[in-house]
Formats: C-alpha cells, sequence, structure tokens
C-alpha cells in the first residue's frame, strides 16, 4: 500500500489536461486532493485497520480495501463499513469508491461474457486488477454518457458521438471518442474506467465498449469544475475550510487503447448489464456514504441544539430521530443486501438488487429533507454569518463575538466554528453539489424504481392477491 | 405440536368470560379464529416447514416456532420470515407473536432479575416455557394499561388501578387488579401475559408485575369487539369473507395468581426494562407482519391495475415502487437487526434496538400513505361497489356484470371478487383496525422516537461535528 | 321552499327501482336521507339563512341556494361557506351540490352550444330550472361512466355502453344507454342530471348527451351499496349513529328521453367542456365541505386531546396545526377562486380554474394523511372500544366506566360517547368511503393534474426562465 | 418618486460603517443594489404602474407602492401582485417590503398604543411616514433579535443586551444598544426601522422599543456578508450574474435616537402585538414573493425539460403540477387573506391572521422540496456544469460545445445559459441562501404554527365534535 507521499509523485508525474477556469492545472493544485488522502492515510489508523485494508484473492497481499473484489457477505459488509467510516471523516463522498465499484462489476460481466462468447476478457481483467491493487491504484469510473435527446437512443442521436464508442478497431486496440459527465474526482484518478450507461440494442455495439485508460492518455481532456467550502483564516478554520471537489467532463477525443486494457468490445447485450452491475455496486457503497452525510447533518444539527439551549425541545428530538432513521434505514438494508447477496461463477460476490435499489432511493428522496431538517434546527445564521475577518477585527470583533454568545457554557469561538460550518455545509457552492450528489449519485429515484421494478418478484404479490379475493384457491391445507 | 382441532377442543373447555354485543360468547364463535387456525395449519405444509417448526433448546423437541425461545441470528431471522409468509395468508395480523414476544423478553429479564436481586424468577419461567412449548400453547401478551391521565404516573392517578397493580400478596400467590386494553386476540389465547406497559419509579412497585393467566381464570373479563369483512355469497366469497379478528379490554378484577405463574414482582427497575424489551421483540415481529401486509396491499394493487389495462402507465410503476420500497426498507431493517443481535447472559438473542425502531416507525408513518395508494390506483369503486346479492340477481346481475367488465381477458366474476377484496381492506371496519394497527400496534411512531433517541449515539456523531467544524482537533493523523 | 315532511312525500311517490342487498327499496328507507333532510332544515336556522338561501335571478323569488345558479363572485363565496356549514352538521357529503353544479355548467354549455350551433339548448335548460327552483328539487349528477378498458376510447370499448350514449333519436326525444358508476345519493334524488364524463372526439357524438331523468324513469335502475355508522343504544347514540349514506351504479337501461330534457346531443365537442366545467364548479363545492371534514376531524382530535390531558403538549399542538393548514389552504383558494371568477356570456358566474383545482388537489392528497394525524391523536382506542352494549351493561358495565377514565373533569360518558365517534369516522366502513371520498371525489389528484397543466399559462414562465438565463434580453428597461 | 440615480447619490453620501470581509465598504459596491435598483426603475414601466405605483392617502400624491400604508382589501392585492411581479425579476428577494411591512405594523400599534396610554406616538409616525413617501425612502425593517440562549427571556439573559434595549433616556431623546440579526439588504436602506422580536412582560419595558434610525447613524455599525451567483464572461451571463444579495447584523452600539423618531418606548403589552403585526404583514408580502420563487423553480425547470425532449413525459408533468400547486395554494391564500382583511381604527387594513400564516407555513414546509423537484428534472449536470471559460476556450471549447447539445433545436449556448442558470439557483451560496430564506425569512414553519393556534376558533370546532359525538345537543332543529 502507499503512502499520500507516494500517491502525489504520482500525479506529479502525470501529463497537464485538466482545463479549468481558463487554464490548464497541475494535479496536485486540483480541489478534493485531500478527500483522497484519507483513504491513504487512514489505511495507518489502528482502529480502522480492519476495515480499510485486507487481504487480496488473486496475490494473498495485504491491499487497501478500496482495490479489493468482493469474494463474501463479510466482505461487502466491511466495504459498506469502511465505506461509512471514511465518509464522516470526509464530510461526504470518499471519492474513491466509483474505481472499485466499476471494476467490482467487471470481474463478474468479463467472466459472464467470455462464457458466452469465448472472448478473453477475464484473464486481461484480472491481470489489469493484480497491478492496480499492487500499485494501490486511484481508479475513477466514467460512465454517465452526455446522452444528447434525452428520448433519443445511442443509434438515434443526431450526432453518433453523444454516447462513447468505438470508432476505429486496429491491430493492437481500439480507438474510442465520445464524453462522460459527472465524473467526480477524474483528474485526481490514475486510471479512468469508461463502462456503458444503459442497455443497447443488438445493432448498438458501437456503443458496448469497456476500458481503462491512464487519466492523462493522449486525447484525454478533462474539463473540470470545482466546488469549495469558503477560505476562512487559520484560528477559525474547519477540517476542510477552503477546500472542497471535483467534477469533469470527460472527453475522450479519438483515445487509443491497447487491447490488454479493453474489457468489453462490441458485445451489445452485456453494456446494459454492464451499466446495471455497476451501478448496484455503487448502490451498495451509498449504503455506506449517504448513512456517513447524515451523521455530519445529525451531529451538526444536535450540536447546534446544544450549543443554542434547546436540546431537549420535544421538536428537536423528533427532527433528530428523523434524521437517525434516514441514516439507519439506508444503511440496514446495505447489510441486509449482504446477507442476501449472491456468488456469481466469477468467484466475486454481489449483493441483493431490491435493498440496494429501496436504500439508494431512500437515501435520494429524503436528502433535501435532511438539510431542510438541519436549516430547521439551526434558525436563520448559517445563512447570515458574518465572516471570519469580521469576527477577529479589532474594530468590531469584541461586539461581532458578544453578539454571538448563546448558552453560558460554549465560546463565542466555538459557536462561531460551529456555525460556519453549518454555512459551510448548507449555504455554499459544495452544499447544492452535495444536494444533487444525494439525488442524482449512482442513480436518481427514477432509475431506482426501473431498476426495482424490473427485478421485484411482483407475480408472487399478485398470486397472493388472487388468493386472498377468491379468484384462486390456495394449493395446500390451510385456514 | 397440535392440530387446530387440538386447539379448538382446548378452547371449548375454557369457562365464558367474553363479553361482546350484550351476550358472553363461547370462544369458538370468536372473530379471528381461522387467523390462529392458520399458525397450526402452516406447520403441516412441506414448503414452509424450515419457517414454521424449530427445535426446542429446552426439550430438543421439535416445537411450533411460535413458540421459540430465540437463541441465535438466524433464529431471529427465520422468526421474521416465518412472520411474513404466516401474515400473508391471514392478510394482516398473525396473532400469535404478541404471546411469544413477551415471552422472549421475560427469559431475558428473569434471568437480570434474579442476578440483580437473588429471586427465582427464571427457573420459575423456564418450568412454564417448557409445558408452554410442549402444549403448542397459544398465548397473547397483556400490556398496554388503560392508563387514565395520559401526563400522570401510576402513582399519581386519581385511581391507582389504571396501570395493573399487585394488591395482596399472599403465601401461595398474589392478587392483581387492573386493566389492559387493545388485547388483540385474547379470547382466542390460553395464555395472558400480563407485562408492565412502561418506566417505574422506585416507589412504583406494586404496579412492576408480570404474570401470566389462563384466559379464563376468575376475575379476568374479557370485554370484547370485533371487526369483520363482509360477509358475501359463497360463489364469489374469498378467503377470509365474513371472518375477522378480536380486540379485548382485558380486566383483571382482582385475580388471584400463584407464584409460579409470578415473573415479576416489585423489582420496579425491571418493569421498563421488561416493557421496553417486549416492545423490542414485537417490533422486531413487525419487521415480518409489516412487510406482509405491504404485500397485499401492493399485490392487490397491481392485480387492479392489470386488470384494468393500465399496469403499464409510468404513475402506476412509481406507486408500486414505493409500496415495495417500504415493505423491503423494513423488512431489510429487520434482516440488520438480526445481524447486529446481541446473546443476552439468559442465551436468548436480542435485536438490535435501533434497526427495529428505525424499521417500525418507517412502517408506521408509512401506513395510511399505502392505503392512500391503493385507492389512488383502484379508483372510487371499492367505495361504491354494488352488493354481491345484486351481482348474481336474476333482475338486474346482467347489467352489474356488463357494466362492471374492463379488459377482455378478465371475467367479470374476477374483476367483482377483486374489487370486493379491495373493498374488504380499505372500506369496511376491519381497514380501519388495520390502519390502526398500522400506527399503534406494537408501539406508535413516537414511542419509537424514544427507544431511538435513547439508544442512540448521539454523543459520537456530535464528535464528528465538532472535528469537521474545527472545534476539537482529530486525534489521529489523516487528511 | 320545501319542507322535508314535502320531500319525503315526494320520494315516497316514486316508483320503486332501488335495488340493495337482495330487495327492492323504498326510498324513505335509505341511508343518507337524513343528510338531505339537513339541506331543508337549514334554511329555517335563522343565523345561516343569509347563506342557505338566495333570490332566484329567473323568477326573483327566495330559493334554496342548493338551486341557484350562481351569477356574480358573492354567490360563489356564499355558496362556498353554505357548504362548509351545512356539510360540518352533516359530519362530511352534504349531498345536494352534485346536481346544482351539474346544473351550473348546464347552464354556461348549452348558451355556448346555442351560439355554435344553432341550437336551442339553453331555453329548454331555463324552463327545467324555473320549475327546479320552484319545486325545490333535489338532482344528483350521473357522470362518471363505468369506463371499461382503462385505456381505451368509447368508442374503442368493446361494448360501447360502457359510456353512456344515444341508441335513438325519435321524434318526441331520446333513447339513452349505459350506466354511471359513484352516484352518490343517487336514489334519494328525484331529478339524476346524466352528463359525459370526458372529451369526445368528432366521431364520438353519440356519447356527447347531457339529459335531466326523473329518478325512477322507465328503464332507470339504481343498484346500490349503503354505509353505515353503527347503531348505538340511544342513550349513548351520536348525531348519525346507525345512519350512514348511499352510493349507486345508475343502469340506463334504454330510458327514453323527452327533448325538453335533452340539453345536449351529438355536438361531441362540447362533452368535454360540459364534463370539465363540472368538475370546476364540484371542484369549488369541494372547497367548501372538504374544510368542513377537516373541521370535523381536528374540532374531535382536539377534544380526544383535551379529554386525555395531552392538549397542550408541542406535537398535539403541531399535528392540530396540519390539520388547519389544510382545511385553511384548500379554504382560501375556494375564495380566491370567487375573486378570480369570470363571468361567462350566458350570466353564470364561473370560478378560477387553477385556484379550484390546485384546492381540491392539495384536499385529495392529505385525506389520508389527516385521518392519520387524528389516529396518531386517539391512539389505539378506537379500534378496540368496547360495545355499547358492555359499556351499560349491568355485569360488567361499571368496569368498563371505571378504566375507560381520563381526566377527572370528563365522565367516562363523554369519553365514551368521544371515542365511539372516533371510531365511527375512522373504523367503520364509512370511513374508507370518506376515505375515498376525498381522493376521488370530484375529481382524483392526477385529474386536477391534467386540469392544472391544461390551463396554466407556463409559457409565461419559461419567458421568465429566458429573461433570468440570458437566453434573452428582457423587453423593457429594469435593473 | 426617485429614479435609481437619485438613490445611489443618497447612499454615496452615507457615512462608512458597512464592514465586509476585513474592510469598511462603500455602499455603491454592496451586492443587491441591481435588486433596489430594480423598485425603482419598474415604476416607469408602464404595464406595471397600477401595481408599482398608488397614491399616498396621507398626501395625495402620487408615490411608490413600496411607501404605501394600506388602506383596503384592494391595496393589499395590489401590493402582493406587485411584490410576485417585481420579485420575479429579482429572481427571488426584492428587498424593499420589509421597511414598508414594518411601518404599516407601526402605523396600527402607534395609534392603538397613543389610545391606551396618551402616548403620542402616532403622530410623530405620520410626520416620519410623510417624509418616508415623500423621498421615496429605502428602509429595513430590524426585528430578530440575536437572542442568546433559546429558552430564555430578554431578562434572563446572562447579557442584558442581547435583545435590543432602552440603556438611557434622555430630554431630546433614547440611547438603545443591542444587536439585531439577519438583516437582509440593511447596508441598502436609508432608514432602519428596530422593532420588539417578541412579547415582553410588565417587567420588560426597556425591551419595549421602536425606533427609526438613519443606516448611518453615529454607533450604528452594519456586520455584513455577501452571497452571489457566480461571475461569468459577458457572453454567456444571466440578468443577475456576479450579482447577489448582502446580510448584515445591525449592531447598535449605543445610538442615540430623537424623540420624533421614537415610536414605542417602554409599553411593555405593545412589544409582542408590534412584532406579531409586522410578522404578519411580512407573511403577506411572502404570498406575493414566494409565488415568484416557485415561478422561477418552475419555468426554469420546465425550459429544462423543454431543452432535454421530455416535457411530455408524464412524470414531468406532475412535478410541474405540484411547483404550480406550491406557488398558487400560497397565492391564493394571499388573495383570501386581504378578502378577509380588517380595518383598524388607525384606518390601516390588517390582512387575516390564519390564511397568512397558513399561505406562509405552506411555503415554508415546501422550499426544499421545490428545489429537489427542480434537481431532480434538471439532472447532475448543474453540479457538474464546466466553467464558461472553457465553454469558450479555443482549446476545448469546440468540444464542450458538441457534447452539451441536447435537441437540434436548442444551440450549445443556449443550453449552457440555463444551465449554468440552474446551478446559479442551486449549487451556489446564494441557493442555500435561498432555501434558509424561504424556511426562516418572516417567521419559521414553528412560528407560524403559534401564530396559528393562539388565533384560531378551535373551541367552535370542539363545539361540532360534541355535537356529532352526541356528548350535546345541536341548539336549533335540524336532521
Amino acid at each position: 500500500m502507499r503512502s499520500k507521499e507516494e500517491y502525489h509523485e504520482s500525479l506529479k508525474a502525470m501529463k497537464p489536461n485538466v482545463y479549468m477556469g481558463g487554464e490548464v492545472l497541475g494535479r496536485e493544485n486540483i480541489p478534493g486532493l485531500d478527500i483522497l488522502d484519507l483513504t491513504f492515510d487512514i489505511t495507518k489508523v489502528e482502529e480502522y485497520k480492519h476495515l480499510t485494508t485486507t487481504t487480496s484473492h488473486l496475490t494473498g497481499e495485504t491491499i487497501n480495501r478500496f482495490c479489493n473484489i468482493n469474494q463474501s457477505p463479510e466482505d461487502l459488509m466491511a466495504k459498506q463499513e469502511m465505506t461509512r467510516v471514511t465518509a464522516r471523516f470526509a464530510g461526504g463522498c470518499i471519492a474513491r469508491c466509483m474505481g472499485i465499484d466499476s471494476l467490482n462489476a467487471l470481474s463478474v460481466i468479463t467472466h459472464m461474457c467470455d462464457q458466452a462468447h469465448g472472448t478473453e476478457y477475464h484473464d486481461r481483467f484480472l491481470e489489469f486488477m493484480k497491478t492496480f491493487q499492487k500499485n494501490d491504484t486511484v481508479g475513477c469510473c466514467a460512465q454517465s454518457d452526455v446522452k444528447g435527446h434525452r428520448l433519443r437512443r445511442p443509434s438515434e442521436q443526431t450526432d453518433p458521438d453523444l454516447y462513447l464508442r468505438v470508432v476505429e478497431k486496429k491491430k493492437d486496440g481500439i480507438v474510442v471518442r465520445g464524453a462522460k459527465a459527472h465524473n467526480s474526482f477524474a483528474p485526481l484518478a490514475e486510471e479512468i474506467i469508461a463502462i456503458p450507461t444503459r442497455f443497447l440494442r443488438e445493432n448498438e455495439g458501437d456503443w458496448a465498449v469497456a476500458v481503462a485508460v491512464r487519466g492523462d492518455s493522449p486525447g484525454v481532456k478533462l474539463v473540470c469544475r470545482g466546488s469549495s467550502y469558503r477560505e476562512r483564516v487559520p484560528e477559525l478554520a474547519g477540517l476542510h475550510s477552503g477546500k472542497g471537489e471535483v467534477e469533469s467532463l470527460t472527453i475522450f477525443d479519438d483515445v487509443f487503447v491497447p487491447w490488454e486494457r479493453v474489457f468489453l468490445c462490441g458485445e451489445a447485450e452485456f453494456g446494459g448489464q454492464l451499466a446495471l452491475l455497476f451501478s448496484l455496486y455503487h448502490r451498495h457503497s451509498y449504503t455506506g456514504c449517504k448513512p456517513a452525510v447524515s451523521d455530519v447533518i445529525m451531529g451538526t444539527a444536535a450540536l447546534v441544539a446544544e450549543y443554542s439551549g434547546i436540546e431537549k425541545e420535544g421538536h428537536i428530538g423528533s427532527k433528530l430521530a428523523e434524521l437517525i432513521s434516514a441514516a439507519e434505514l439506508v444503511y440496514g438494508c446495505g447489510i441486509a443486501a449482504a446477507v442476501r447477496s449472491l456468488k456469481t461463477p466469477s468467484g466475486t460476490q454481489v449483493p441483493d438488487v431490491v435493498f440496494c435499489n429501496v436504500a439508494r432511493k431512500h437515501a435520494g428522496v429524503n436528502i433535501y429533507h435532511e438539510y431542510d431538517l438541519l436549516c430547521e434546527i439551526a434558525g436563520g445564521l448559517p445563512a447570515t454569518l458574518p465572516y471570519d475577518k469580521e469576527f477577529i477585527s479589532p474594530e468590531v470583533g469584541d461586539l461581532v463575538k458578544k453578539y454571538l454568545k448563546r448558552v453560558d457554557e460554549v465560546s463565542a469561538e466555538d459557536m462561531y466554528k460551529l456555525y460556519a460550518w453549518v454555512s459551510d455545509i448548507t449555504c455554499s457552492g459544495m452544499a447544492g453539489v452535495m444536494q444533487y450528489a444525494g439525488v442524482h449519485g449512482g442513480g436518481s429515484p427514477i432509475m431506482e424504481d426501473i431498476a426495482i421494478l424490473r427485478t421485484y418478484d411482483m407475480a408472487e404479490k399478485k398470486q397472493l392477491a388472487k388468493w386472498l379475493s377468491g379468484i384462486e384457491q390456495v394449493p395446500f391445507d390451510i385456514g
């Protein structure tokens, strides 16, 4: 396993292809680096090692769990718990699950495709994976195509490049063209795993393509946008002040990919399955990170209530109980998804579809409400809090301190820090990004509905209705 | 294990003390008998035997799982699944969990009390339990006291009997007085397990009493109310037409209880713990039965949609997905509660408090909405459906059939049966009772809030907020 | 204006064509008669006369407002207020608005049709209306066709009779065939006003038919279903104990209608407009009756809270405030609909479409939640309350009274009466019918969405978005 | 009436006392100035003049309606409509209602106080008002005290200054000390109207103080925080790009106020009434501005749907209908509040308490949900949209344009502008501020509950429950 310093070295060695705000930025200056650092640092913290490290089933070596292919229900539970623990410290997205979630999906689908078509994707994949684990690589997953007209299929778009596609097959590899949107933390990833975003028809094989490309491969262009918490004077700063995250529109401007990095190429029927399976793993990851977001919100809300002297009020308790429910319903179903997981022929363990999807959906439909609850408990101050410069100003600082005071036991400084943090997570560009991530990340509620309805055994339930209503007789002797 | 016929014999032998509608009824005429019959019949159905029967840890004999004291996470999961399966056939409450839930709680608390006070409750309890299992006994739990003024404690009421209490201690036993409300299916139980309903103060030892009494003991008076689905002509009847359930106000009018049936008597601090632990087991049971209620609602709704030709409409799918989510969030957290369960010194396995409570709460806050969804999908007909007598009438029957017709593939008879069933579960006295049970059964949402807030580690979450906001430093080296 | 006794005489004179529970019933025995009686009695109560009576714009005579064609915003406001006042005493549906709402719609559409087609419907209608007012007639509106396959149009059904249609035109009148569902209180109406239920295409003129038929005309068959509150011993009875309401599947088995009672016949484009306009008037009526339902629910909930000693608890207040909001948002928009109403060329005043529909929709999406709130405040007792026979029983009555006691100030009798009433409105067949009426009566939420989206000026709002986003320039000099 | 240029001159003449980000800023550089400019410009736009100007009842001169004391229901309706119209162009808060709302409240309370105490506040107020109107003054209202420990009264705080209070009475005026929080747009106001924030006890006369102070009076210190939409290159800019708003913690550091500007001083019982009445006027203003916010959200959402090709999808329609309902329920109740308004002895017209409060509450409890709906319709792009600099970049601009394209009819530029606007209103610091304003501005939902419960005639509703349940007889002859 690497240290964050080794990771930084690797980033520095990458060619500049990150476009942001009119500049081409070096990767060491990208917002979100501290989040990825955390995934290295935490493997050194004793009390979390049982979660953050594991043993590779490929090599038997100790690896960062963010590089692990899940082999058992216990693996899935450990991944979920690690995700919650690390995302708490991140105060939100922990960035590194996307890559490994896509690799878990590929471990299954490459095997299935080989069985069906006699291809050799799975062995290629395993070789790739061994290196990935050995190097403690940071990967990201580029899935969401830009999609053009939303009601048209890839093959129906005016411009065929609006879904990533193979434009040329060569002896030693393929050339791909297109763009992937919403690519969180992509400039901080060494490997970009690109996979399809939807089900494909037989004639849409060109769009059935999965590849791994180095983040700085020729033709890859990362057009980025950063979101940050406000900068703050050091004496009043929080853990993440001035830091943030980055999103990428990742453009594949005719990128060459050698065959050993191609994991699907033309097998249309596996395009959709791969898309769905990545989503499934990623939704399972959400059963870890989304409760962590709720942890942050509820802990902050409870502390605000304590600092304002209203912690024991009935309506505060009922709001906190709502936040707890939001977190634990999601987390509990993540556990259930591991309990009901299945081992595939590839050896990889796949979590239960229904539990993952009802959990992710529940998180998605509640996220704005959670912010609403925090806002209600906090009152208006996070939107109107004076700046740190005034808090420490010789001219008005004492007055600001005097008037921010609430309960006697809590200093004006602590009050300020807490409210500045609430302001960061509810009244900054980051706040909006986290709300969007809560709704759409890993699949919007409407996508989960589709996944649920596709999978759920509703015929069994209709059968029950026929028995109860007398339309059909119960086929065994009861009642 | 008994057959339902043996059970009926036992009921017939009981002395008449059931008051209902101005009559004293024999137990064989009480609505709800078919539900309890089901719990005997289903032990004979091959495909469910692995769920409905198990091996007694006390005697090693095969027993009905409704008589089992849970010893492992697997036990808890099997109980949950059995509850869902049987409650589906019941179309709702399966009646027999209350008794065994209270006995599971007693198995833990009697042991704890003995450790603390040197009492002998646990051995008594185990003796009682062996007989209970051997006889395949039907028990119920009488918990909710009538409570009088809601803001006053037991010792503060104008009438001290508004919570069940010990009025006399004798050499061979005790005399109890009071009344327990909302005692579902009590007249069909052979044993009534009475336990406290709330936390008690030191001076409230008289109210800290747990006993098992035969349902027809002298002084026991069951003042009952029945709710039924409408009676229907045989050719149009559903599985439960004309049947229903029964509720009891169970009065203990100075009932003598011999010591071997007394499991708590005066140890005030265990009164509340027993109350809470029964609730916990019962809420865990709800993670089985409540999804079954959702199964019934969603299966019915999906069949209505199919029979009306609208099954593929987008808004139908999204409503069904809501119903699925309601069911599976609750069920998933029941599984998680088993995974995170703890073994107590008594050997009994106790499910996780937070997962059980968020699940039960979620069920409770959603139940009316589930009926709303069914109502929206069904349209107005369940409220205005002609009677069965007109459907088969020589005079107007053909016209009724003509005008109830929807899609070609479904006969007017099947349409009628289905809508009559919807009418039964949404527009009958039973419907309201099921709505109330969904909200209040096993504890209202506000009670779950209390249980959650009492248990949840919010200090850990506030600590997190202190780290993130910079009020305190993270005590290890990350980020 | 008539007395209820005169109205009863009229009902008794009608020929028997009400089929219910295997019998042909006389109209004096139909549940719901007391509700219609109320609409006569209340015109005699001094404090409500300004609401319940008005002056006919046709004859200048004093009439029951339930027979009025609205001529002004003030008329619409008075109708709304009368509806709330009378529906309160009815404890729900006041039954008589449907008829007059359809007549208001006809007053407009007959005029429009005459203008467009040179027909003579409006004069006919005015003649009919004069008699209707003079006789203080009870009318009902038969709108909802039985509809068959829900995704097929009238002309696409396997059986063309699934929407009411003209099957023969004669010299002196027409013959209609079909059936109308959900026809509340129809057997208690002297006149049935039948109108179309949806938009019709040019080739669907046969289904564009509006007529007034006497309730006992040859060929009319009312297949009915009653719902009632429980009967109760006189000393414990409430205002409506043992009473209820009636729904009819109204079959037109080749009914002859003379021309002077035909108000639309073949003019397809006015079929949909008539359907929509009736719905509009009826939704405006809901802005009166639905707040009355909320009044009943909130008053009952507040009294339960008072009788239990918990009236001052914070969560009770917030639940009551939710109920108040539900009522007054709907009522307020009814007022706004009158303020923004329009006078049509016919002279009739038409309420605003958007305000009526957002109000009706809000009522519909909240109704189950309102019952939920009452259920939460009431606790489980309404579902488990002993029968009145036990309350007065010499054997157990004293015990029941002892144990139903709550706060000292309220007698067990009053407690019982109140809880029996809660049980009536939440755990009876009536409760379900009221929930369905709340959702579907006058149009389901999905129908209101359609009406809103059809009418609302969204283009103006998109224009605003273009200005704000810089896509287009604001065309005047601001900012 | 002034032009915005004259207003700017006035601002420039004010002494510098605005502290923000470590600087003392001149008022011409404060974010939000464009919003106030709008209130001057729009009085010149012909089509809105009937709304934005009116005739002073004091002087008979034409005045800006933002300076008007409402004299009739029509005045209230016009104010509501003006507020919606202007707030639309502002894309949110129109800033100038706070001042005039407090002056309306003062017009009533000064009169009442004079009647009760023989004081001379009302005449003083009228003099002040004439000048205010003549000068077309911009006022703001400083109400929310900083409050300290939330469960302690003003007189119970450790520091008595945590609520604004009189610290000295002099011959020619008074000295006040304290601070008011959440003072939107205060640095852009020429007059600050300070009034109490809560009910006061008899011994709390020192805190019962209402004054008008010039924004740059000695001792006044405005500690400010700005929130802005992102700056954008001119060719892609929207109407408000780079602009925003400002909030102030307004400190009264021993400010002297001459008697002619003192409108309450010591009359404790009127402190709470004044607080409540300002809130009432301000909540009525919300019935105008909050629907405007919904207009912006829904127009934007509808345009996004159109530009993505999904406008006709069912779930889009139902989401738009939800947004329409949110807007129009609030707006409709604002109209009803004017219809049911009352004329006070002062001549000022006061809107209905219940309708204003249910409307404001409804807006508050829905605001986060409205953003959620926009987020769901928009998809993830607003959170990940590349910067404008890349859109116009010679290096990657063409690729960005290629991949942002959706439906053929809409250019990439328009797509970009629209999404950049969505990003502005949902993923910027402004977005959070607007969410907080939506919840807390003018009073949080919990404050509206209190106002509603205090006012609503619940006794009448309980009476109804007594009649219906048979506890009491209906006192007149019905049914």
